[in-house]
């Protein structure tokens, strides 16, 4: 089994793509940036789905939070309502720190292949989400590494970019994803209990309900109502 | 003044860089990244230099020793003897790592010029010191932000990419650079002083000697002599 590095955050596209790489037949490395997010149910949760596949999972950590920017990474609230142009919720350039992380991992693991979760259809408008932006680093991938010296060829497989987000539901289940194992919420609480409101909640909810099942996700209770 | 972001490790060519980068007129935020290397001596060079020249100074993690794979990420001797090939020395992805985390703090600042030392002459070979790595990455760097959305360009400096090592000493010495402040070396000990043996040393050694001028680095005595 060929080796690969799959980029995996706890959310469900990601969870998607592990299933993707192992139904290739890869021998799947996940890895996790521990950024300064938010929370870090969704780092448990990425541990966790590893564990359940059965591959190989690793954290890195990159402080993002020492640069800030985002309201991933900075004491800026999270948007509740949808805005226009890029939301403050883009965490400047972390795509291409996670792919380069995930590129030196690959390189002392020997693995020609990664696999990100971007998504350019039902996703939150940031930059590195686009096609040409995975073609990039690919291109970059075999300029930066031993790949290009030696004359093999890194891949960027980025299998969801083009889908939905209820065609992504509909692979996860034909792929047996444990959705109630993944998180998406930006602003989960310590059990991984999502918010129901910002963007991300926004997207995965409209995605269950275009593929017609029932998205596993648990809410924190709403404030003034019981739990 | 233009804001800029300038890579300094501590070792020479990037505090040339800092100094190239504050007579160009950037106002010059110095960007250091604690990756695990096997001594921190270069990054309170990093710091004192970027002091002494007056600039803001940051340092990030990025851990890069949870993935390994390098005589300076992992429990692997430098070599003390050239040897053919890209060295052990090479650290999987790190240019790459590196100047995606400037990308993401010159995005932060509104910047738009990156400044890095790469040479890809009196240099030990490693594939992402060379020209088509920059141009690459600045190709990527205009599709994975919001430059690229809001129409302005993102530019990578490399001003030693075509120097030899003894250009790179007069040009800093123009500059006045003060060279007794940078650590070269792969394994310095705690107070910055080189071990005259590592690629990094034989490099440093050959370059002020090329220019004719005395080098200030300090050296670990010799094992059996006096200090």
């Amino acid at each position: 089994m060929k080796p690969a590095v799959v980029l995996v955050s706890g959310g469900m596209d990601s969870a998607v793509v592990l299933a993707i790489a192992r139904e290739r037949g890869f021998a799947c490395h996940a890895l996790s940036v521990s950024y300064g997010q938010r929370h870090s149910a969704e780092l448990v949760a990425a541990a966790e789905l590893a564990k359940a596949m059965d591959v190989v999972h690793k954290t890195v950590v990159v402080d993002l939070r020492s640069i800030g920017g985002s309201a991933l990474t900075a004491d800026i609230a999270v948007p509740e309502t949808p805005g226009q142009g890029i939301p403050i919720t883009y965490v400047p350039a972390r795509n291409t720190i996670m792919l380069s992380v995930a590129l030196g991992w690959a390189e002392v693991l020997g693995a020609d292949d990664l696999f990100c979760g971007v998504n350019a259809v039902d996703y939150s408008g940031y930059p590195d989400c686009r096609p040409e932006f995975i073609a990039a680093f690919a291109r970059l991938a075999n300029l930066a590494t031993k790949a290009g010296v030696e004359g093999h060829r890194l891949q960027v497989h980025a299998p969801l970019i083009d889908l939905s987000k209820a065609d992504i539901v509909r692979e996860g289940l034909r792929l047996g994803v444990d959705f109630s194992r993944t998180v998406s919420c930006y602003q989960a609480d310590a059990e991984g209990r999502a918010c129901g409101r910002c963007d991300a909640c926004r997207l995965r909810a409209e995605g269950f309900a275009g593929a017609g099942v029932v998205d596993p996700t648990r809410y924190v209770p709403m404030s003034g109502t019981p739990g």
